[in-house]
C-alpha cells in the first residue's frame, strides 16, 4: 500500500476516487463472476491523463483495468488483481464529426445511445446495438455486435482508426481515416476485441451509415426451435439483406409475458426487420413472408410505424431483463457462433441441454449470423446448480468449436471463455500471448484475462 | 551455393525448377522494379510440402518469397534477396465448398476467375475483382480489392480463416468458420495484407455472396475531374448502395479509344453498376440519374443485358492495358485512399501533377471508397522521366496521408510504398516490425519488403 500512496502523489486528487460506491461499482460487471474491488478508480479527462496513469502504473507495476459501462457478460472489467480501474465517464466527447464522410471520431466513454442521439439528426446512425447501453470503448474492446450484425457486421467492421495508449505510455494509431487500406499490418483488428489487455483506447474513428428511408418489422412462429433455425437459414440463402433476424424460444416469450403482463403468442418465434427504399422493403417483406409460409410458419404479423414496430419486437427487447430481474438467481449463458448449416443442430442441442439441466432458461439470438445465446438461471449459493449451468455452456462451446465455429460470437472471452481458447485457437494461442507481451511486457493491462 | 545443393537433396526433384523461363517468370511482377531471379522455384503440392521447404529454409537461412500470379504493382513478389520463389500453380484446389453457408475453402493458387467459375453455377459469386486474374493467395496477401469494394469491402472483409505455415514450419489457423467471433486476438486481419512477410498462406476460407437478381449499368460525363468527384460523393451520401462506381478521366478514355479503335465520348466520366432485386435496382438507377443531372452531368447512358453492360464499361475495363501496352515505356502510379470529402481535392491534385510532369498518364479509380489511381508512363532508361513520375506519386501519397488517408488503398506496400510507412503509421511501425520478428525471427519470409 505504501506503493499506492507514492503513486497517488503524482495524480490529480479530483480524478481519483476510493469511495465505497465507486469501488463497488467497479468491482463487477453483468456476469456472475465474483466481485473484486480495485484499489482506486481513476477518471481521466484526456489522453494525457491516461498516459500519466499508465506510465506510473508501469513504473510501480500496478494493474490497470479499463471499465466502460460494466455491462460485459464475461467478467472482463473486474479488476481481479486489484490496482486501478480506469473509468471513462469524463472521456466521452465527440472529437470530430464529418457527416459528409459518414465518419465520426469519439472518446471511449460515449455510449451507443448518446452517439446515435448525436448523429441521428443528420440522417445517419451507428448500427451496432448490444442489448445494454454500453460505451463505444467497451464495445470496441469486446468486438461487440447485436441484432444488426447480419447486415453491418460487428465492431471490427466499423472501426477505421483507434488512438491507443500502451502500457508504457506511448501512443499509437492503429489505422487511418481511409475507408480501406493495404498499408502496414492491420493493427485495428488486433486492438478491436483485445478487452483492455493490450492498451487503453482513447479515441475511436467509426463508420456511420445512412438511416434507411423505410423500415418494416414482422414476427412469425414455428413448432420447434429446429424449424426456426432452418427457416432462418433459408432467408440467408435467398440473398435478401434483412436488417435484423432474431430467434426467441417459447420459454423466453413465456418469461417476458410473465414479467410484463403481456399476451404474446408463446411459441418459438422469428423476428424480422427490413429496411431500405420503400419499394425494396415491400418486396423483401413479401418474399420472406411467402418463404416462411413455405417453411410452415404461423401468425405472420407485420408493422410499419415505429410505435407498432416496437410493440411487435417487445418480446425480443425485454427478454434479457425478464430473466435477469429474478431475485436470488444468477445467470450465465452461451454465446456460440457457427456456420449457418450447423445452426439447426446447435439450437436444438441448446434447448435439449437446458431441459436436461432442469434449470430455467431460454435459447435466443442473432440467428442471421449463426450466433445465438442461452440464458441459464441458477442459485449462486448452490454449487450443484452452478455446475449444471456451466455444463450447458461448456457442451455448447465445445460443440460449436467442433463444427468449425467459435465459443464466443460477440460477448468476448474475459474470465468465462478462457478455458476454450486453446481448444479453439490451438497453437495460435502462443502467438497471441506473445503479441500481448509485445505491447505490454510487464503484464499490467487487465491481467488474468483472455489467456491462462 | 553449396548451401543450396545440400538443401536440394531433401526436396522432391520434380517440385523444383531452375529453368530459364521459370527463373525469369519469378523475377518480376507488373511493377517497374528491377527484375531479380530467385535461386530456384519450388512448386508445393500440399501443406506438407510448404512445411518441408520452410523448415529447410529456416535451417539454412534461405529467403522464401511466395509468388501468386505475379500481377502485383509494387514489386512484392520479386525475390530481391534471391533464395526460393514459392509458386502455387499446383496448390490450387477447392478444399471444401458449402453453398448453404455461403462459404468456400480454397488453396492459394486458385485465381479469382477460376473461383467464380466454380461457384457461379450455384448462384453465388466472389466479388473482389482486381483488374488482373490474380490468385486468391496473392489477393489475401495484398488485401486486394477493386470495383466492388464500395459494396463488399476488401479481401480482409471476406476472409474467415487462413491456414498459414510460419517460417519455422509450424501451422496456425487465424480464424474460424463462424461469421463473427470475439474469441482471442484477431490474427486474420494481420495476415491479410502481410505480403508474404509473416508466413505462407496454404488454405483460405472465404465468404461468398448471392448473385443479385438484376444488374443495370450506366455511364455519364462531367466537365472536370473535380465535378466527377463531387458527384460521386453525393451518391455515397444518398445512402444508395451502388455495386460499382468508377471514375475515368478524359485522357484515359482517349487512350482507350486509340488502343481499341473505339469512339467513346472523351470526357471525364463516372461508371455505375446497380444490382439487387428488380424494383430496387430500377429505383436506384433512377434516383442516381436525377442526382447526376442535378450535378450537371451529360450523356447519361444505361444498359441492362450483360452484352450491353460490357460494352458500356469497356473504357473502364481496357484502361490499364491501353496504357501498359505502350512499347518502351514503364508505368508507375499512385493508389491513395482518402476520406470522401477530400476526394475532389486529391483527384484534382492528381490531374494537375500529371500535367505539370509533362508525362503521359491518367487518373481513374474506385471513387466510391475514396480510392483512386494515377498511371504515369515513363521511359525507364531516362532517370529524369523516372524521377518526374516518382514525384507525382510521392506528392499524392504524402498529401493523402496529410488529410488522414493512406498511401495505398489496395495495391499494398512491397518496394514502392516502403518510404511512406513511417509517415503514415508513425510509432506503430516499430510494433509492426516486432510482429514480423515474432512470426519470422530469422527474417527469411520475403525479406526487404514493407519496412526498412
Ligand atoms: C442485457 C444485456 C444484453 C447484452 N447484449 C449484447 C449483445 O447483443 N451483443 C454484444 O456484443 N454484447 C451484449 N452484451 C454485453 C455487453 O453489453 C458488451 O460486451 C459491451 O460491449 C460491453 O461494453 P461496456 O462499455 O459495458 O464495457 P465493460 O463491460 O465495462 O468492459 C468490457 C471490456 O472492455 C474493456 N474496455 C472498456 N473500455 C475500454 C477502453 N477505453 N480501452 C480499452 N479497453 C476498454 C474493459 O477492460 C473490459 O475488458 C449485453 C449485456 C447485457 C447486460
Ligand atoms: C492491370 C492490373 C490491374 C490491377 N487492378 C487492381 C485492383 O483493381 N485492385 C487491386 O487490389 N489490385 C490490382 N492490381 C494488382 C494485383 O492484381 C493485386 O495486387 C493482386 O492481389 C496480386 O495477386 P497475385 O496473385 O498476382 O500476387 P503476386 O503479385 O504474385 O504477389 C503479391 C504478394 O502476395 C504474396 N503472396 C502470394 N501468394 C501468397 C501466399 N500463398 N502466401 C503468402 N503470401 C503470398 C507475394 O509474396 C507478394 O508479396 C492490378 C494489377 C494489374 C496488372
Amino acid at each position: 500500500m505504501r506503493k499506492l500512496e507514492e503513486f497517488f502523489q503524482f495524480l490529480d486528487k479530483d480524478k481519483i476516487s476510493q469511495s465505497e460506491s465507486d469501488l463497488y461499482r467497479h468491482s463487477r460487471d453483468e456476469s456472475f463472476h465474483p466481485w473484486i474491488e480495485p484499489d482506486f478508480v481513476y477518471f481521466p479527462e484526456n489522453t494525457e491523463d491516461v498516459i500519466k496513469v499508465l506510465k506510473l502504473a508501469c513504473e510501480y507495476e500496478v494493474p490497470v483495468t479499463p471499465f466502460g459501462a460494466g455491462s460485459g457478460l464475461e467478467g472482463q472489467a473486474i479488476p481481479i488483481n486489484k490496482g486501478v480501474s480506469l473509468n471513462f465517464d469524463r472521456l466521452n466527447k465527440v472529437v470530430e464529426f464529418s457527416p459528409e464522410d459518414l465518419m465520426i471520431t469519439v472518446e471511449p466513454g460515449i455510449t451507443r445511445l448518446q452517439l446515435n442521439e448525436y448523429v441521428n439528426k443528420h440522417g445517419l446512425f451507428f448500427p451496432i446495438d448490444p442489448g445494454a447501453d454500453a460505451t463505444i470503448g467497451g464495445m470496441v474492446a469486446t468486438n461487440a455486435s447485436g441484432t444488426t450484425a447480419v447486415r453491418y457486421g460487428s465492431m471490427r467492421d466499423q472501426v477505421l482508426d483507434l488512438e491507443v495508449v500502451l502500457a508504457n505510455g506511448s501512443v499509437l494509431h492503429t489505422g487511418s481515416k481511409a475507408k480501406k487500406s493495404s498499408s502496414g499490418y492491420h493493427l485495428n483488428g488486433i486492438f478491436t476485441g483485445s478487452e483492455g489487455t493490450l492498451g487503453v483506447i482513447t479515441k475511436i474513428t467509426l463508420k456511420l451509415h445512412g438511416i434507411p428511408e423505410q423500415t418494416v418489422a414482422a414476427r412469425c412462429t414455428f413448432e420447434t426451435p429446429l424449424e426456426c433455425a432452418e427457416a432462418a437459414q433459408a432467408v440467408l440463402m435467398s440473398g435478401i439483406q434483412v436488417m435484423r433476424m432474431e430467434f426467441v424460444d417459447a420459454e423466453s416469450i413465456h418469461q417476458v409475458n410473465k414479467y410484463g403482463n403481456y399476451t404474446f403468442p408463446e411459441a418459438h418465434s422469428l423476428f424480422f426487420e427490413f429496411a431500405g427504399t420503400t419499394n425494396a422493403v415491400e418486396e423483401e417483406a413479401h418474399v420472406v413472408e411467402e418463404l416462411m409460409r413455405d417453411f410452415g410458419s404461423k401468425h405472420w404479423e407485420r408493422a410499419s410505424n415505429s410505435k407498432e414496430r416496437a410493440e411487435l419486437w417487445k418480446a425480443r427487447h425485454e427478454l434479457a431483463y425478464a430473466y435477469r430481474h429474478m431475485k436470488g438467481k444468477a445467470s450465465t449463458g452461451a454465446d456460440v457462433c457457427v456456420p449457418i448449416s450447423k445452426l439447426p443442430e446447435l439450437v436444438d442441442l441448446g434447448r435439449t441441454l437446458l431441459e436436461d439441466s432442469g434449470l430455467m432458461g431460454g435459447v435466443f439470438g442473432h440467428v442471421g449470423d449463426g450466433n445465438f445465446h442461452t440464458i441459464v438461471m441458477f442459485d449462486p449459493t448452490d454449487e450443484g446448480e452452478k455446475e449444471k449451468a456451466e455444463f450447458t455452456n461448456s457442451q455448447l462451446a465445445l460443440k460449436a468449436i467442433e463444427v468449425g465455429g467459435t465459443c464466443t460470437g460477440e460477448h468476448g472471452v474475459g474470465l468465462g471463455k478462457m478455458k476454450y481458447q486453446l481448444t479453439e485457437h490451438g497453437d495460435a494461442v502462443q502467438y497471441m500471448k506473445s503479441i500481448k507481451s509485445l505491447f505490454d511486457p510487464k503484464g499490467i493491462m487487465n491481467p488474468g484475462k483472455m489467456f491462462y
